[in-house]
C-alpha cells in the first residue's frame, strides 16, 4: 500500500477503505508518512469530501492512535457535551456540574480559544490555581472524587488528530466537514463515554453560518458516535449575539457562577439546563421531562454549584469564586462604556465582530501561542430586542493595556445597531436532533 | 503575506497575484515555505486550476529560482523541441543534429525516463562513453563547438521546479494542466532560447490520452512562452503505437543513427523532419516550405549524421556508433521472438503496454532512483495496418536477466493485437498549431 495512491484515489472522487485510512493515519502518527502526503490529502477531502464509512474510519484510527480512557471503575454513567464553539458560550461551566449534581460522571477533555470563539480552558484558568494540565492518572481520580473533571487534550489523547488538526490550521484544510467531524469526535470517543450531546452552533459568530451546514455537520458527528456504540444527540442553536451578558474569560466564570446560583441571564440558565438535561436522558434513560426536573432541582438545591466548587478545590482552584467571584478573579484596569445613539432598540450585536473585539483586548488568541488576559472582556446591559434610551449604556468593556484598545473598541461598535424597528424575536433553540 | 492565505484563496477559486506567486515559489525554494504547504496549495491547483496569468507567473518565478542561460555570445538562433513523452520517441537524437545542421543553435536540457515512457538522457548514455552531466560552462562550450549539446537538467536550472516537481510525484499532484505547463517551460526558458516546437502527444501511450486536452496544454505552453518573448509552435501527434520499430535506449539510438543515414522508417523520420523544419521557421523566419527543404537536404547529404558524430566525440561518447552501431553498443544476451497467432493485420500495437514491458524488462525504472538495462527492449518487424502471416514475427524483444522477463513477455503479448478486419490508417501528426 501506497500513500501516494490513497492520495490519487480521494482526489480522483474515489473512496478508501477502512484499512487504508487505518494505514495512513497510523503511518503519519508514528512519522513514516510524512506531512507532506497528509497535506495533500486533507486538501483532497476537502474537495471531494468522505463518506460514513470513511469518516467513522478515520474518527477510529485516530481515536486508536493513542489512549482510550476505561472509565468502568467508576459508578455511574458517563457523558459529555461538546460545543463547536460561539462567544460567551460558558454552558460547559453550567452543565457539567448539574449532570454531576444528578449522578454523571462527565470526563470533559475541551480546547482553548482560537479566532473569535472562546475556550473552556482559558476561562478555567482564569480562576486563581486551577491546573487545566492534569496526567490522566489525576483526572481519573478527580473525576471518581467529584464526578467531573476538566482538562485540555493529553499527549495520550488522540495524537493523530492533534497533528493533522495543526497542520489543517496551516494548510487551509480546516474547513472540510468530515475532518472536522473525525477531530471531535476522535477526542470525544476516546473518553470512554457513553453518551453525548452536540451543541452544533450556527450564525453570524459560529464557524458554521448555515443552519443547513449545522445540521450536516451534527448528522455526521451523531452518526460516527452511534457506529462507534455511542448515544448521541444534538441541539442546533442561535449563535448570532452573544450567549448570556459576559464576554471574556474571568468574566464568564463569574456568569457562570451567578447561574448556578439561579440569578444567571434566561437564555445561558435555559440553554445550559436543555443540555444537561439531554445528557441526563441518554446517559440514564429518563425522559426528557423527568431529566429537565432532575437537573431544574439540582440548580436550585444548590448541588450544581456546590459541584463547581469540589471540582474547582480538586483541581487546585480557588473555590471562593464560587462565593465571592468579583474580588476573587482577575480584573481589567479599565473599563469603557458604549452607550445608544438613539433611543430604539437592539437589533444586532454580532457576535462575530464581538470576538474579534475580545480577542483584540487580549480575551483571546489569533495564533495558538498567543498570551491571553484573563480580566478583560466585556459586559452587556442589553441583549437584541432590549429597548434603550439614547446614551444609555449598552455594553461595560473592561480593558487593560493592549496597544490594540482603539481597534477593539471600533470593532465593538461595529458590531452594534440600535434601530426604532424592534427585530423579531429569534429561538435560540433552532432545532433537536434525536 | 502568508502562504496559508495563499492556499486558502486558491482553494475557494481564487486567483493569485504575480507578486503572491513570487512570494510562494521563492520561499519554497529556499526552504522558508515547507513541502507541506506547497502539497496542498498544487491539490488546491489541481482543483481550481490557474488562469494564463497565474500559470505565467508561475512559470517565471521557477525559472528565476535559478540561472537563466544567455547565450547571445553564440552566433545564430537558438531553439530547441520539447516532446511530452512517449514510446519509442527518439525524434530529438534526430531533429536536434538535422536543425544544428541547418544553422540554429540546440541547447538541449532533457530528461530520463520514468514509467512507461522514454527518456533522452538514458538513450544517450548507452552510447559508451557518453556524458550527460556537464556543467553549464561545457555545456556552452560543446554548443559553441557543435551547435548543440544534450545534458540533464543542472541543480543551477529552475530548482523550484526540480523541488515542486519532486514534491507532485508522492502527492498524487501531477496531471494538473498549470502545473505540468509550467514545469516544462520554466526549464525550456531557462534555456536562453528564441524558438521552440511542441511535440504534444495524445493517445494510448501519451500521458494525455485525449486529444482536447493535449490541444490544451499546448496552448498554454505557447501561451506562457509567447508571453515571455519566445516564438513557439507545436505539434499534436498520435502516439498509439511506438514512434518508430525500435523501443529500449541502445536499439533506439541505433535507429536514430539509421534514420540520419535516410535509412529510419518513415513515421520517425516524417517527424523529425517535420519538427526540425517547423524549429527552423520560427527561428530562421524561412516559410515552412523552405524550412522542410532545408532539413531535407542536412538529411540527403549526411550533414545531420556529422553534427550526431560530433556532438557524441565532443561530450566523450564513442563516435563509431555512426558507422557501425550494431557492434558498438550494448547488445541484450538473449532474444525472444512474438509471432502472430492467425493471418491478418496488425490492429494495434499498444504504446502503454509495450511502454511498461520495456519498463519490466529493464530499459525504463518505476521509481526515479531504479537503474536501467541500456541493451534491452523491442524490434517491431510489422507495425498497425501491416499485413502478417501465421506465425510469421511481429516483434523481437532483446531480454536480459531481469526476473520479471515472464511478466514483461506477457504484457508484451497483451500490446499485440491482430484481426482479419484492417484498421483504418491514422495520421501521425494530428493537428499544427501556429
Amino acid at each position: 500500500m501506497r500513500a501516494v495512491d490513497l492520495i490519487e484515489r480521494k482526489r480522483d472522487g474515489g473512496a478508501l477503505l477502512p484499512e487504508e485510512i487505518d494505514f495512513f493515519v497510523a503511518g503519519y502518527a508514528r512519522g513514516d508518512i510524512p506531512d507532506y502526503q497528509a497535506a495533500a490529502l486533507a486538501m483532497a477531502v476537502f474537495f471531494r469530501g468522505m463518506d460514513p464509512a470513511e469518516t467513522r474510519a478515520l474518527t477510529e484510527s485516530m481515536m486508536r492512535s493513542g489512549e482510550v480512557l476505561d472509565l468502568s471503575d467508576l459508578p455511574g454513567p458517563k457523558a459529555d457535551k461538546h460545543s463547536t464553539g460561539g462567544v460567551g458560550d460558558k454552558t460547559s461551566l453550567v452543565l457539567a456540574p448539574l449532570a454531576a449534581a444528578c449522578g454523571v460522571v462527565v470526563p470533559m477533555i475541551s480546547g482553548r480559544a482560537l479566532g473569535h470563539t472562546g475556550g473552556t480552558l482559558d476561562k478555567l484558568e482564569s480562576i486563581p490555581g486551577f491546573r487545566v494540565g492534569l496526567d490522566l492518572a489525576r483526572f481519573r481520580s478527580v473525576l471518581s472524587r467529584c464526578g467531573l473533571s476538566f482538562i485540555g487534550q493529553t499527549p495520550e489523547i488522540a495524537p493523530a488528530d492533534r497533528r493533522l488538526y495543526a497542520l489543517r490550521d496551516v494548510t487551509a484544510t480546516v474547513e472540510s466537514q468530515p475532518l472536522i467531524a473525525a477531530s471531535i469526535m476522535s477526542k470525544k470517543m476516546a473518553e470512554g463515554i457513553e453518551a453525548l450531546v452536540l451543541d452544533v452552533k450556527c450564525g453570524d459568530g459560529a464557524f458554521l453560518r448555515e443552519r443547513e451546514h449545522a445540521r450536516e455537520l451534527a448528522l455526521t458527528m451523531m452518526g460516527i458516535g452511534r457506529s462507534m456504540g455511542c448515544r448521541v444527540g444534538a441541539l442546533l442553536t442561535a449563535m448570532d449575539q452573544p450567549l448570556g451578558r459576559n464576554v471574556g474569560n474571568a468574566l464568564e466564570v463569574a456568569e457562570s457562577v451567578e447561574t448556578l446560583k439561579g440569578r444567571g441571564p434566561k437564555d445561558l440558565e435555559s440553554l445550559s439546563v436543555e443540555l444537561a438535561a439531554r445528557m441526563i436522558e441518554l446517559a440514564q434513560g429518563l425522559t426528557i421531562e423527568a431529566a429537565r426536573a432532575k437537573v431544574r432541582e439540582a440548580l436550585a438545591s444548590g448541588a450544581g454549584l456546590q459541584k463547581l466548587r469540589d471540582v474547582i478545590e480538586a483541581q487546585g482552584g480557588e473555590p471562593r469564586v464560587c462565593d465571592d467571584s468579583s474580588s476573587m478573579l482577575p480584573r481589567a484596569r479599565d473599563t469603557e462604556v458604549v452607550c445608544s445613539p438613539r433611543d430604539g432598540r437592539v437589533v444586532r450585536l454580532s457576535a462575530r465582530a464581538i470576538g474579534r473585539a475580545a480577542m483584540m483586548l487580549g480575551a483571546g488568541r489569533d495564533t495558538v501561542d498567543g498570551s491571553i488576559d484573563p480580566g478583560v472582556g466585556f459586559v452587556f446591559h442589553k441583549k437584541v430586542g432590549d429597548p434603550v434610551a439614547v446614551n444609555e449604556a449598552i455594553v461595560t468593556a473592561h480593558v487593560g493595556s493592549r496597544a490594540r484598545l482603539d481597534d477593539a473598541m471600533a470593532e465593538l461598535r461595529s458590531a452594534i445597531e440600535v434601530d426604532t424597528q424592534a427585530p423579531a424575536p429569534a429561538p435560540l433553540v433552532l432545532e433537536i436532533l434525536t
